[in-house]
């Protein structure tokens, strides 16, 4: 017998665990398809030459062999054949939209849930297959600024269905950055982007000396971009604050007037959870106006938990461009997060509404039509495994995490127990109703969500 | 720019594909809880040693590697440690359920869909990617054979809730086949029932010259058994047409009540979709009871669409064996078939039942208000990307398949226009209801599901 054990980095989810992840998913469907998202999914798997594009973390990828491929058949050495898999829903978007440009509606609205895999150490929080959740627009040739306020209002919509605790949606627009640094004089955008991106992590005082070796900022300008980096506000009055410290010129105004427009959407479709934060910035250098990271309050350790943006060139082809804007959840990370400190629970172990117990096994038909009549009002019924005594049944129900228990009589009326509270009552197969909230599993917030 | 292809083997769907797909996926789940099945996943990649164990397909196997591994880490070389994706979802659940044992109530009720990976060769309706659906009650150490009926009825159900062609369950039992065979005198039980296995394939005189020469049957003995092997009933009558061959003993009516009690309560639960079939022989070795193949009329060419039986060993450990019955549908391969023979179209191609127009960019707030109120009530809406013309944006919504068109007014009722039937109405967004069918996405017989 081989050795069993738990894989690092590979999570898997007992049942009852397994509810909450799927409610998750379940919600990020719902409201997605509430705004006219498609749902599609990807193979899992993308040529080398595809997945090595973005070269930075070619280091975790995953590289397929078939066990019994000849060595000499060349597919191990062409990256075009070679094929690995993939570690986001971006790249594989970017190849499915090139592939079926001709057979899409743009602008394009997809979500995608799906596992992805990276090679990485695993360590708290950072796992080698997980689930990610995104949400984009694509456009062919153009996509209005507007509609990057429409992926965050989905996104927001998604988490304030969440048992989750307070969130906030920190957003800035690149245009703006941009158009500041260079307004105060400092030409290298990217290199002033790259040090306060890191601000969070090392503080002001090494930020600004940074800025001043890396990036040729003056004491002076440093100690603007860490005055502009510190704005925070709910309302569109950050616009003032960085005029006030110089800011002007058209590319910044139209960042201002696109950051104001996405509080405004925002605030207006889910009140309370989007601020303007100057000092986001996010690494990478495809964005080109939004860029929106999400913290949880009191989970700020795990980082951002829903971040994108927008970048004008996902891919192109021969005819067009197709820019986009597009928010993940790395929904692993979440899940795991809300199953460790107990902010969601399902309210029972199982599907399963009613169990139906069996007197002997040559009664058992009579509970089978019993179930079948639960069921065929869509009530989740099972039927005891065996024959055993009454309380042993009882028992295998509340073990299960089974609330009620359904006891068919031959000359009497049927009855069904509350086994939680041992209330029974008389009842009728075709035409008894659980409480509502006991139908379907529920999964609701838990003792770590409160304070 | 990476050369962009479609991957043999490797299948993805357009967004309104997806909707059927997701469509067979949403009643699996929905019915399996139902009656009480717990939903897990798994993690894509096994260690190789896990893998391994089912000798006969371990050609099929894809093995991982991380791109940047040390070529001298060791662990390509130790199959503990050197992972696979998985290629069923039978060798995940045997493992997870030894290492979860502690912590699951058994009888274990589990669905699981989920994709699997084969390096076969592409060819049609085979796959390298693909969805499998499975459902399994695990017992532990005992597993009362009425679970085998359960098991069948689930699937039952879920077969009879989408949108096939009429379909049979063709049952067997092992412990009928093997007491026939022995009571005739034939003790090379394994051996025959490969024969049997071979039969739809090589007909009944080459079937007969292997009984023979392979299985150490007399031509007699040969001819009783395609004489067993064509008995086909919907009923318990086969029984009687057994015994009236020369079947007799105890593990021969054993295996004739466990079949009759599988037709019995399937036929109670899902009248007309199963029969006694006692060709049916499955190649593997593990089972030990029911054995169950199904077949869409008018695709029989394609094969069992679900198929499985009873083992009594899924696995095992110091200290328990775990017996199971389970069935697992081919979900990739039968959505396959819906799509390509149009046996199911979705109602539509997106979620989306209202688009709201905008009349300028100056009024797409209200347009938005329009969109909140609608998505409030559950009517899944999207804004019109742009104020173009109002032509436009109709044949925008056209293009897409979105229903209806919502115009908003400053000074009067707004309206909202059916562009299927160019019926137009006044309307209010608190409170209009577009038809039942149109709220959400149906998926429905097409043309290739008639005759």
């Amino acid at each position: 017998m081989a050795k069993i054990s738990a894989l690092s980095g590979f999570p898997e989810h007992l049942p009852e665990q397994r509810l909450v992840e799927q409610h998750v998913i379940d919600v990020f469907r719902q409201v997605a398809e509430l705004h006219g998202f498609s749902g599609i999914e990807t193979r899992a798997v993308e040529p080398m030459s595809q997945l090595l594009r973005k070269g930075e973390i070619d280091k975790e990828v995953y590289v397929l062999r078939r066990l019994h491929a000849e060595e000499d058949d060349g597919s191990d050495a062409d990256p075009d054949r070679q094929l690995g898999l993939h570690f986001d829903l971006t790249v594989p978007l970017a190849r499915y939209v090139l592939e079926n440009a001709g057979r899409l509606a743009f602008p394009f609205r997809r979500f995608q849930i799906q596992k992805v895999w990276r090679g990485e150490r695993p360590q708290e929080g950072r796992y080698r297959e997980f689930y990610q959740a995104d949400l984009d627009i694509i456009g062919q040739d153009s996509l209005p600024s507007h509609q990057e306020a429409e992926v965050v209002v989905v996104m927001a919509e998604i988490l304030s269905r969440l048992p989750l605790p307070p969130f906030t949606i920190r957003a800035n627009n690149r245009k703006l950055s941009e158009g500041f640094f260079r307004s105060i004089g400092l030409e290298d955008f990217e290199g002033v982007l790259r040090t306060i991106d890191k601000l969070p992590k090392i503080g002001d005082e090494a930020t600004a000396r940074l800025l001043v070796e890396d990036a040729g900022a003056s004491e002076e300008q440093a100690r603007t971009c860490l005055a502009f980096a510190s704005i925070r506000t709910h309302d569109d009055s950050f616009a003032q604050q960085v005029r006030d410290l110089g800011g002007e010129g058209e590319l910044l105004e139209e960042g201002i007037a696109e950051l104001a427009a996405v509080l405004e959407q925002v605030e207006a479709a889910v009140p309370g959870v989007m601020m303007a934060d100057l000092s986001i910035a996010r690494g990478l250098d495809y964005y080109t106006a939004g860029v929106f990271e999400t913290f949880l309050e009191g989970s700020e350790a795990l980082g951002s938990i829903c971040s994108g943006g927008r970048y004008d060139r996902l891919a192109a082809d021969n005819r067009h461009t197709y820019p986009g804007v597009g928010l993940s959840i790395g929904l692993s990370r979440l899940v795991s997060r809300m199953l460790s400190v107990d902010l969601a629970r399902p309210s029972r172990a199982v599907p399963t509404c009613v169990l139906v117990v069996v007197e002997s096994e040559e009664t058992r038909r009579r509970s089978e039509a019993v179930a079948r009549d639960l069921r065929s009002r869509g009530i989740p019924t099972e039927v005891s495994p065996t024959s055993a005594k009454l309380g042993k049944q009882i028992r295998h129900a509340d073990r299960r995490g089974i609330p009620f228990v359904w006891f068919p009589h031959e000359d009497e009326a049927d009855a069904v127990r509350d086994i939680r509270s041992g209330e029974q009552v008389e009842a009728r197969a075709d035409s008894w109703q659980p409480p509502h909230e006991d139908l379907h599993v529920q999964v609701l917030a838990g003792p770590g969500g409160e304070g």
